[in-house]
């Protein structure tokens, strides 16, 4: 396993879904940042709001405590350590199902790769709920990318097959009061009705997440494999369901030609921007100051209510399935805070390595 | 700047496009692999040969020379250092436009990252020449896989809106006769068609490249950061016009519901494998024995005859700008063998860390 | 700050002396390893019990807590997350002398690195208790290399210039139950009365602390830039108060013939081995499968009774300092325990290097 | 192996001693630095001309070429590769003893690592003659230190048991005019006569080699791990032949008391410095701004004139051992280059984390 990302600013994520805790290192941080446990609680509750008609019914506090690395209220310079206690503890609703293989799971592989001692309990390291350790380590990131006047947002554009209309950046801020995160009100509701009937289907939905940032410097991303939208990309792929990530027109940049796909340059307010967006915001692995657009496909949610075909892996046998408990319909408002969280600690990081975050905050 | 990529089997890149030579270091490679200057000259010659129809005219040798790491045959354990000279040398093909931006490439944001002090002679680090470097390094990776069985394919599946045929793995192989590296014999027409008339107008096209790995061990990838979707996606995004990569499904799980996107678990011949492969061998981040498939969006060249709308940066002025010299109307094809090398090295690192590559070859 | 260690085996350290905790990750433990808090508690207890005459009076019951990375007993392949609890809470006693640089200790590189919002109570990140971090995380290495034969044992050779005679390994061993962790008795007596002598003139003492690792496997060291004295060198120094670390003959090596200091290789039971040891198990960065000999310079305990001359760096202007509290007359006992934990983390890494140790125990 | 040295600023050696090349790739260095082959020359000139009476008569040109990185007398932000061609090829001198292990020599270590297949002629990559690579690279570090004002020497305190008198900064900066680099000219007269007198004995010498850094600015050093004692102690071990390092009082600071080893802390020029320096400039492994001293201990040449017990590791059997050929019977001088290049390695490295090195230098 290797539970730690980014150079400067090093995540290191640790903790089960159904251990003691689940929790996070966030090493280089700058001294001299004010930071509060609301700062970080904040950001978890976002997680756990962008669930709407799609959310499972566990509710645990989430409270998050700041263990380390912060002194009357600001960072010290040393390791920040930042930890949500479980409180839904190990009962007997997965036992049942231990040795079968949950299709669109990590049971299998971390079966195999860990030899049948990982903590398959909600899925272990493997859960939804280590997104929790992204979301903290991403809201310390936030704290310090506001210094330097980045804006991050995301936002829900499609769920089940239903798209939203484009939207403009400031009206994507206002997507938070959403509950599916998604920016325009129509498709909300569409996207609120597919998932009701895909309950009662006792089936699952996907969909996409588009993360904006704003501001971003020119001059981000340490080419040629540090690039900004290679490790953006990593950072994304991460997050439980992502299957797929695209930068600015990116799959649909395959089917323009040159003349359309290349954004002109021109000088605005005494700057080089674009008149376009297709690249969104990188060139070369590095930001231009544009935009960065990213959008990350989620596949539906492997836990399905149906009955489904697998294997016994102890007996090495075929059986049914059938998944108890409530599971999300569409984890894809969920996920809406991690993105924004993946892209906050990728930023930042590259921010540090650039220069533009001092080590001490004054 | 960062020019190594992997953990155990680091390769690093270096060179420029009209610089003395480009090259690579291979770091970890295990000792006594036979090795030859053959060995790695076939996979430089196939990024060549990937031409045809959409190739730019400029010829050069290309000839790999072995400089370190290689006695009597085989590695020594020791850093493998790969070099091509340059023999086109700077012209003063480019001096004409150097200050006025070619709109798709990296020029603004490498003048602004590196204070104008970039080699900027065709496009210096941030040439698609330097992706010659991955291929030697890819090359090393390849032999290492073959002796777990490893194979690794990639082929042309769409150009300029033209999409191919599916087909099967073993044609697949078979695509590298295919001047455009695509394994539908009718597609590839149709694509070589579309480029010519591309090329009249003088504008470019792109395509989706996929990649397939076959025989992969179960249990590569090292979750929850590294995982073998997160590495294998930042490796992609380092060829240059790459904006976007997915796997298995990818974008299109987004719309299916959970019942169709999951592979159902089976026993075939003792082993467990799923009934589909919508996940494309990748499951929590680790590889779960099926085909890894991967698909990468690559945007339509950038370079084009078209005369554009950009800014002199020396004059922070509008202007207009006409590329001079040939340029390949679609990259595509010479970037099949490069996705090949990227999946090869990343595939290889993962192989290592898992313990499956011996110290030293017997 | 860059808190992890390792590159196979990561160990992160955490926490402050004077914060809520100090705590460790182990990233890239394998799987399937029996692991306990009883096992970790026991090298914990050695870190207190090795303070004999020397030693401060703060006694805090340093539990051991397993907060992630196990279950049922056995390790899961998740990152390993330990924890001590601080009982001691942040009182007024250092209050008094914030601003006076303490001599000999991080106050102003901190103060300065900082920009004074380190955690200073205690010392913070530079406390000895961090120590504990490492004891914790050595006790998971030296689990892993129980399983491979290697054994680690160091001991105290000289405090305040009384020097140790030599001794056998198996009797090494044994200077577990002298309470300054010194193998030769008359030696210990000598140093308790030094120690007792130096307590009464308020002053401190230093010393020198040999490490041995038995059983190395030939072949640990991944030079020229990771070689097994420079990664252990480097490990040995993030203790504090170690001001060298030199291996076999050391700086007397410095001193000798090349005729003298050459160990002749010989057969013994069919395998090759050296005469003597002056390379202390180490040539080339490798290890060559004699007993890995390591020695360290412990400065004296910075904190003294005594008055000393020092500035206060609100006002910036001369003033004298007396610390208060009892402090540890001579630190090297208790850091007996610290050297055999970053032995055992470095030997871990790199036997997880060379593939020695299986990604799963079984 | 493993070649690379460094987070920011980082070095990867390739190449063999009787390969076709030396050389060294430096990534991470900023753009805009003046740079020419004279610059990296003149370093591995002093590493040759350090030899006076004590060296082989090896004599290549040791040519260096600058392969990459630089354009129009300046970096590009792109990795610098620093080639020397070798003109000594493999001939049969070494043949004879090929399976007789070199006692002292990496040949057993090299050997069991990597199954026979090390490129063994010369010593391959465990070459003295590997140092030239770390000399150029030193080189540039150099030049980028120079902008912040850090000035770094060594100089040679002691060969076969003559130790140099203490001599001021200034003086030992003139140590680079003596062909020992002793700045004690009545002791490295002794030596220069030791030397002899231990060549017609057909033996060997080691010594003591002392760096200075001066103009260190305070805050260089990430703990708990990244200590700059801690990687400057790595970077110095990778150095053949040294076996042990210390800073400030080091080893003897072991024997000292607090109340004489603690460096008072006092203000002088509106600074606070200390009054004497036993931390050799580092406190809790960040510098404190005082001059940076460190101490290596190295080895007597392991190639000596003398018959050598030995085995054949083809026969498994014991035999004898005449080193053909001319070495230095005291590799101390050459090696003197060698520690200020790694100290440059290492204070660049950690200069450019702490932020004190622009991206782009103007």
């Amino acid at each position: 396993m290797q539970n730690s990302i980014g150079r400067l600013f090093t995540v290191t994520s640790f903790g089960e879904s159904h251990g003691k805790c689940v929790g996070v290192i966030v090493d280089g941080c700058p001294a001299g940042l004010p930071l509060t446990g609301a700062d970080i609680q904040k950001e978890v509750d976002r997680r756990r709001a962008g669930e709407g008609a799609a959310s499972t019914t566990r509710r645990e506090e989430d409270r998050v405590e700041i263990l380390a690395g912060v002194s009357d209220g600001f960072t010290t310079g040393a390791p920040v350590c930042l930890l949500i206690a479980n409180e839904d503890i190990k009962d007997a609703d997965y036992e049942s199902i231990r040795s079968k293989l949950r299709p669109g799971h990590a049971d299998y592989t971390a079966y195999m790769k860990y030899g049948g001692f990982n903590d398959w309990w909600g899925g272990g390291r493997f859960s939804g709920r280590i997104t929790a350790t992204f979301v903290m380590a991403g809201a310390v990131a936030r704290k310090l990318l506001d210094l330097i006047g980045v804006e991050i947002v995301a936002h829900t554009v499609e769920i089940g097959g239903v798209v939203a209309g484009p939207v403009e950046f400031d009206e994507i801020k206002k997507a938070g009061a959403d509950p599916l995160y998604c920016a325009d009100p129509a498709a909300s509701k569409k996207m609120t009705e597919i998932i009701a009937s895909t309950r009662q289907e006792g089936d699952s939905l996907g969909g996409i997440i588009e993360g904006i940032a704003r501001n971003v410097p020119v001059g981000l991303g340490e080419p040629v494999f540090d690039n900004l939208d290679g490790d953006m990309a990593k950072a994304l792929l991460a997050i439980p369901a992502v299957k797929g990530v695209e930068f600015g027109a990116g799959f649909a940049a395959a089917r323009k030609k040159g003349s359309e796909n290349n954004d002109p340059f021109i000088v605005r307010d005494d700057r080089i921007v674009t008149a376009t967006n297709n690249a969104g915001g990188i060139l070369g692995g590095i930001s231009n100051g544009m935009p960065l657009v990213v959008r990350v496909a989620v596949k539906p949610t492997s836990s399905i209510a149906r009955e489904q075909k697998t294997v016994d892996i102890q007996k090495m046998a075929s059986t049914d399935l059938k998944i108890e408990g409530r599971h999300d319909v569409c984890i894809v408002p969920r996920a809406v805070p991690v993105v924004e969280a993946m892209m906050a600690i990728t930023l930042c990081d590259f921010a540090m390595r650039a220069g533009l975050i001092p080590r001490v905050i004054k």
